[in-house]
């Protein structure tokens, strides 16, 4: 039995500034709580606020030592910042690979940040279920930069650009490294490249590259947003300036090209027919459906239904 | 304009051995033909009857090698065999890095021999979609065999795994290796793993780690298949007969236990989800819908209206 909560009043501690209200408010969302649907009525009017970033790469390049440099760069400006670590780690590993569920970013004690670790256990499906509706939630809650980080492997960071206003890239110096980025299409997703422990042989030969991968992408329309390649060494806090900087410039050209709203009726569009594809499921299972998913797959697998006719007759 | 096709035709032109009916049947599955429907009307009956041998794992340990080698193996059990190698490299790069379209796999002139290759161009949405209905017809063209070869990026070898009776995994020696596999979720994915290059220095290692990883996942429930890791040197086709024979205690065990009925209708409620969800998204997108995403997709983004509303209105 899920604990009984009080909507309104979680929103209202939550909007007041209670990390605690947040917090379960965020645990009601990622474990699907039966109030869910009155969780997403009582925030929605408090939304849109918050500019989502997000950052993603391979393992190693360093995105959690450039998380902590962006919040306090962020912190820096004065504005808040809370961050939504996704963790899409296997459930054959225990996501024990990844560290831990609540991280401290070395800002423990600093009121204006909040961190919070969601672990998808390798089913995409829940990330792409639950992590809109937490970001909707920090986004409630008042948080002036929502970052976003996860690992990109794979189709991952490709969500993860759809939930983002701008979705930084990271990478370490190795042509190996952008020839992987390349196969698993973080190149695609990317607003801005990082090339992160610059201070690295091989850096500015990466930065080089990536520019000539980012030229060949381009379709040379006017007006098209050229992705920025910025160096870092994330550790000594070097170029993380650059790093904010970048970020502008690209929110600069969606609200001068009307990308943001954009961006973010796609966003809306993805979470809404995520939705509605989990509402015809949960139908097509019930047991006193009338037509039932078990039967029509019975059939094609038996050759005496073809699955086109099987579709038809589940969604009419 | 699509060429316009003769549907019963080409199907029995199919069923008649003509690779020239099966290459064009492929083609019209892989472009979304407006005679798709009737197409996996023709073919249903037939389907069902081959062997589905899925192969994945990262890049570099051997695949194509593999796969070469499997292929032989069963050509001399006397068996036919046809070759799905779906490619879901970026449209980035433009499908450049995993080779050509039609690849020769050695067995050029061997009529019991098919290869096909698939270029999902980095939208997985785009695999779920054709690949099933690429290897129902190769099931139809009346293949013993059917190998859907794959790149081990993130999500996709799950993908796979879902496609086929049996899932292979392929990796090398090196323990960085097994653990990147680990996070990619394909050690959950493999009813037989096969470390290749065997003849290099930690294979015995890498064998070790596995069987132990695997040890760590199974359930202990009695009647559990307990994956195999078999040892191959692709290259000299050293332990292929292994592999085969591994293939086919899989197969026994799941015919055994009902396995065999049970993934083939899990593939095809999976088919028919994926279908009926394509067949709303396009009614949601019609120009004259009467409740239209886009609209929805605005008002969310503006707040005045939540998604789980939003959802209920398109689904109902």
């Amino acid at each position: 039995m899920p604990r009984e909560i009080d909507v309104p009043q979680l929103v209202a501690q939550m909007r007041d500034g209670s990390r605690r209200a947040l917090a379960r408010l965020l645990t009601c969302v990622e474990n699907g709580h039966p109030k869910l649907e009155e969780i997403g009525a009582a925030i929605a009017p408090h939304t849109g606020e918050a500019q989502i970033i997000g950052l993603t790469g391979p393992p190693g390049v360093g995105k959690s030592t450039s998380t902590n440099a962006l919040v306090e760069a962020y912190r820096k400006d004065g504005k808040t910042v809370a961050v939504l670590a996704v963790d899409p780690s296997s459930p054959f590993s225990g996501g024990a690979l990844l560290g831990d569920r609540i991280r401290m970013v070395g800002h423990s004690g600093d009121e204006g940040v909040f961190v919070r670790s969601m672990a998808t256990r390798g089913h995409l499906g829940g990330l792409a279920a639950a992590a809109p509706a937490a970001l909707r939630v920090l986004d409630a809650a008042g948080f002036d930069i929502v970052l976003v980080e996860t690992v990109g492997v794979g189709q991952s960071e490709v969500h993860i650009a759809g939930l983002a206003d701008t979705t930084i890239v990271l990478l370490a110096p190795g042509a190996g490294d952008s020839i992987q980025a390349a196969k698993a299409g973080v190149l695609e997703v990317g607003d801005l490249f990082v090339v992160n422990k610059a201070d690295r042989d091989g850096a500015p030969a990466t930065v080089r590259d990536l520019r000539h991968m980012i030229s060949l992408g381009m379709s040379g329309e006017p007006g098209e947003w050229r992705p920025e390649v910025v160096s870092t060494v994330a550790e000594k806090a070097q170029g993380v300036e650059d790093v904010v900087a970048a970020v502008e410039a690209h929110r600069a050209w969606m609200l001068e090209h009307d990308e943001l709203s954009a961006r973010r009726r796609r966003r809306a569009a993805g979470e809404i027919e995520e939705l509605a594809v989990r509402r015809l499921r949960e139908r097509w299972e019930r047991p006193n459906a009338e037509v039932k998913l078990d039967d029509l797959a019975e059939a094609v697998a038996r050759g005496v239904l073809d699955p086109y006719a099987a579709a038809q007759a589940v969604a009419g």
